[in-house]
């Protein structure tokens, strides 16, 4: 048996999952929030029990001793040798990490490099990959970034119709995002399916507070929604989405702010939170949409509507699609937003069944039987895919 | 009968067509180029005749006067008393023009207005009607709008996933273009299907150097891929079309570029001209990439692939299609995009005869018989679009 420790560290947190592999069995999982910040809380959960500690903590090292020493003082595990490698989520990999690897200096000056592309993610990610270099020394460690999915993207999906030079001196094209996350859906709808990967054409649709679509052929990433940044494709809850990009300049020179300001207003104060104008978050606004409130009508029918299009878009770019796949949480949970999304694809042969759409956060498929396109929830599981990653080198 | 003089004024060109109406007989059409610039060049065509003129021509005034001595002098009418009305393309009509109308102060004053929204067109569609108010003081004059078409999208097409105030105090929106190519080519696509315009879904793809695509349904603009700008949407000879908003500070950086030289870029040095490297003309493309240059075969790729998915994307927006039609200079006239375009999209029932396909610059279908999408190739025809409007509103 060997016990894998899954970490997603942000600049002021760092979630954890401790499995047990290779029956994937999780021993232990929780999270750390408010690192550097007064009161810290640190949540952890094992069997049945939950246990949350607030106290203060400086920095992410001193976070991995506390989660270290808890492991071992609730007996989850008796010493340090149980800890067999630790895998890391990395949110960019450029061009260079088409697939997950086991890290070393090199790895750490790469990731430090393609910094530029994701200013807010990938030095957080390294802050916690340091950390545990610093208290676990010997112990193997593993990255697995949420770009390498995408790097199968042939060069007319990924290429912007911008000067070639930009792609070839500033690495500007189209990353996509969500790649473990839409790996693993891909990989348990054709369990689900009884049928290879290597045969299905899947859209798989990653609805949280952030959005993307993604076409998988024959099990590889063919396109996505997101760019360049995460800030790309439909409509997310704070984020606009793609844009006529002539809009830039014309909202600084109307509102005065420079480029990167209107940029964060684009990721911070746009999408679903400005179209509804009270909340970005979906259960609030399917709230106020059944009391018909305009705005909240709205921008579900914006939201739904984008995603919608994207199904018919990348179903012509694969000629046809297998399935469909719901994913995160407002694929997971909402109903609305699924039949709003599905109503009205029948042409393309989506026959969705309303009765077994009001599933929430569990496997199932929602379509009717003799629906050829075959449409599925799927809560996802991005913990599993770091595991598995870093079990699989490492062993 | 009553003569019709269709004109389109550029800031530095004139182009117009003589009507006689209600039969919409060609008289004579031609243009004049480089005015205010050294040898201007006056053409106009009537019957089998064409004339090629090159003098100074200082303004546009000017022109209106040589033009309108020409047409006397040439036979083609006798005295300027058989000019019934002038019809003028306006690009822009922002929110207030939904249709055409008949000019007056307060329309010119609002066309004035609405030119922050249009810099490079409305002024100079403007200096066109301000030269024959000059000259015709007396004929009846109106103008035929490019966005007026597209005002029937409903609010989850136009609104961008932006802060509202930007849309109520700065008409930040969609308004899509190419508006009156579309109408004309939906209207003569449901004749030549023996169907009421009202209970067809059309996709309108308006393919030239300028690229739209359009959704109509029950005869009215649902979407449509231009936006806030003609820059917005697909890839086209020079423009990007839609990116992650993102980038446009992130090249600023890298290129030092500010954000109004980076929308030029994307304008005049990005799209097919930037992909393939060598031109923005598909013709020179196509013939490059039929000697397998790998950079023009991109190109095509990149170009055909986004105008492919958007008639999924449409399609899934109107529930389905029944007619896909082309028009405009590439979409008349190459066989080769339409085919990559059409190309595996069986899937939504949409079946096309590639000897039928060979057609060019000519009305006709271009499906097999059994398809139950139909597939037509339509020029199109925006002068007479103008000719009909000024006529319906002036006799």
């Amino acid at each position: 048996m060997n016990n894998i420790l899954a970490i997603n560290a942000g600049s002021s947190s760092l979630k954890f999952q401790l499995f047990q592999m290779p029956d994937e069995k999780v021993l232990a999982k929780g999270q750390i929030e408010r690192i550097g910040l007064p009161n810290a809380v640190f949540t952890i959960e094992k069997a049945d029990e939950k246990d949350e500690e607030v106290s203060n903590i400086s920095n992410h090292e001193e976070a991995v001793t506390i989660l270290l020493r808890k492991l071992q003082a609730s007996g989850i595990i008796k010493s340090l040798k149980e800890i067999h490698a630790v895998g890391h989520r990395v949110v960019h990999g450029g061009e260079r990490f088409k697939e997950s690897v086991i890290i070393d200096d090199q790895v750490i000056k790469n990731i430090d490099e393609i910094s530029s592309f994701a200013p807010l993610h990938n030095p957080a990610n390294l802050t916690g990959i340091r950390a545990f270099q610093n208290v676990l020394p010997t112990v193997p460690m593993v990255v697995v970034f949420d770009t390498a999915f995408h790097q199968t993207m042939p060069e007319s999906s990924f290429l912007y119709s911008l000067p070639y030079r930009y792609y070839e001196e500033y690495g500007i094209r189209k990353y996509g995002f969500h790649g473990i996350s839409h790996q693993y859906v891909s990989e348990r709808a054709a369990e689900l399916l009884g049928m290879p990967l290597e045969q299905l054409r899947l859209i798989s649709c990653h609805l949280g507070n952030g959005v993307s679509i993604t076409a998988v052929q024959n099990g590889k990433s063919l396109d996505t929604s997101m760019g360049f940044t995460p800030l790309a494709g439909v409509t997310m809850g704070t984020r606009s989405g793609d844009l006529d990009p002539a809009l830039i300049p014309y909202i600084m020179e109307r509102t005065g702010k420079s480029a990167d300001e209107v940029i964060h207003v684009l990721n911070e104060e746009s999408g679903m939170l400005a179209l509804s104008g009270f909340s970005s978050d979906l259960r609030d606004i399917e709230a106020r949409a059944e009391e018909k409130d305009k705005r909240a009508e709205l921008a579900l029918e914006v939201f739904a509507g984008r995603i919608h299009s994207y199904l018919g878009s990348y179903a012509a770019r694969m000629s046809g699609v297998d399935a469909i796949i719901f994913t995160a949480g407002v694929g997971e949970n909402s109903d609305l937003v699924r039949e709003k999304v599905l109503k009205g694809l029948e042409f393309m042969g989506v026959y969705w069944d309303p009765v077994l759409n009001q599933i929430r956060g569990k496997e199932a498929f929602i379509n009717y039987s003799h629906s050829p396109v075959k449409v599925v929830v799927i809560p996802t599981n991005e913990e599993i895919m770091i595991a598995r990653d870093t079990f699989r080198l490492t062993v």
